[in-house]
C-alpha cells in the first residue's frame, strides 16, 4: 500500500511537472505543493510480476485545494483502484497557502478533467472519540524523511500498517486507506499512535508528535480474506 | 541507498527471469535464489528526477554460488556507480543449498560474461572485534517482511543507515554500503544493532536476533561532503 501511495505521488509529480506547475517550477518561484489528504481504494492488489499504471487527473481546482484522483490498471486494461488526493500550494518562505490560480494565470484550469470518473467516495473528515487507545511510540530516524526534513507521507501510511501484525494480514487486507495530514513532523521527533475500532474492520488512528500537536489522522478499512 | 538495493534486487530478478532461472520458474521446482552478500559503490548519487538504469550481468558461476554485478548509468552515459552480489540457490524444502548448474543442464554458465567490467572491491569477509557497542534495538514489523515473512534485505540496509541522524547526513554521504546476509530474522524479531568504527569513515555494523543468532553484518564507508 504505502510503495502504491509512493507512485501516485510520483505520477502527480510527473502530470504536474509536464502541464508546467510542478514541483521542479514551483520551487523556483518559493513555492510548494502540500500533500493534505490522500485516500487509497483497490478492488483488489496487483500480483506479484503484474505490469501496472497509475493515471492521474485533475478532478477540481479551487484557490486553495486542488482535487486529483489517480486509477490503477493493468497493461489488460483491468482496473485494481482508484486514489484521490487534496493538495495545498504555499509559500515555502512563510508556510502559508497562496493562490493556485496565480500560477500561470489560472493555468491549472485547463487541466481539469470533470469527467473522469473515479467511483470511491471522497475523504471525509476521520471523526474520532476520546476512546482511541496509545498503541505504539516509534521514533523517527534517516530513512524517514524526505528532502525537507520531513517525515515522508508514505512513511507514515507504513507505520500505520505496521500497527497490525503478520497474523492480522494473513486473514485480512487493506480495502481502503485514508489518511489526512495535519502538521509535519521532522527526523527525530517521537511519534505516537492513538488506535480506536470505529466499525468492524473499520479503525481510525491518530499520530502525535512528543510537543503533543496532531501530524496525521487516518482511516483504516479492511476486508476479510 | 535502500531504493537503488531494490532497483538492484529487481533487475536481477528480471535479467534471471528472462533467462530462465528466475524465482518464478524455481519456484515451480522448490528452488529459490537466497542474497547472500550486496555491496554498492557510488561515485556520485542520480539527482532528482534524473533518469538512470541499472544494468546486471553474471560474472562467474560456481556449484553453489553465482557473482552477479550490476551498474547504475544515466540516459546520458553517465556512470553513477556499481554493485556487486553473491547469491546462493537453496532447496525450499530444506533450506539447503542445492547445485546451481542443475538448472537447465547448467544453462547459467552461457550467461556468464567475464569480461564485463565492474571496476569496485570484491565485498570482503567484514572483520569485527569485541568493541562495538550496542547502539540500537528496534521492533520489526509488516512493512519490514517479504512474501516469505523474512525481513527484506533492503529494510536492513535501511535499519543500518539510520543509525545515523540527519547532522551527519549534511556533511556526509555513504560511499561504500556492504552487507553479508547470515541468518534470516521474522517479524516480530527484536533486532540488536552492534556498531564499531573501523576506520576513518568506515564502520562496521552487527544485526542480532534476540535469540543472539547474528542476522547480518555490514560494513559502511562515507565520504566527506
Amino acid at each position: 500500500m504505502g510503495h502504491l501511495g509512493n507512485h501516485m505521488l510520483n505520477a502527480a509529480d510527473f502530470h504536474s511537472t509536464d502541464r508546467g506547475f510542478g514541483m521542479r517550477y514551483l520551487m523556483t518561484i518559493q513555492r510548494s505543493w502540500v500533500l493534505s489528504r490522500l485516500a487509497i481504494e483497490m478492488q483488489e492488489l496487483p500480483q506479484q510480476y503484474t505490469r501496472f499504471h497509475v493515471e492521474t487527473w485533475v478532478e477540481s481546482a479551487m484557490r486553495y485545494f486542488t482535487n486529483r484522483n489517480f486509477r490503477v490498471v493493468g497493461d489488460d486494461g483491468k482496473v485494481y483502484g482508484y486514489g484521490r488526493s487534496i493538495w495545498a500550494m504555499i509559500d515555502t518562505e512563510s508556510r502559508q497557502p497562496t493562490d493556485i490560480f496565480s500560477i500561470h494565470d489560472g493555468a491549472i484550469s485547463q487541466w481539469v478533467e470533470k469527467d473522469k470518473e473515479c467511483p470511491i467516495e471522497k475523504g471525509s473528515r476521520v471523526k474520532m472519540g476520546d476512546g482511541a487507545a496509545l498503541v505504539r511510540t516509534i521514533d523517527t530516524y534517516y530513512s524517514d524523511v524526505d528532502i525537507n526534513g520531513h517525515i515522508n507521507s508514505v512513511k507514515y501510511i507504513e507505520h500505520v500498517l505496521d500497527l497490525w501484525d503478520m497474523a492480522w494480514y494473513q486473514t485480512h487486507q487493506v480495502k481502503r486507506f485514508e489518511i489526512a495530514y495535519v502538521a509535519e513532523a521532522h527526523a527525530g521527533d517521537r511519534l505516537a499512535f492513538y488506535r480506536e475500532q470505529t466499525a468492524e474492520n473499520e479503525y481510525c488512528v491518530r499520530i502525535v508528535r512528543s510537543d503533543g500537536t496532531e501530524c496525521c489522522r487516518s482511516k483504516v478499512t479492511f476486508c476479510q480474506l
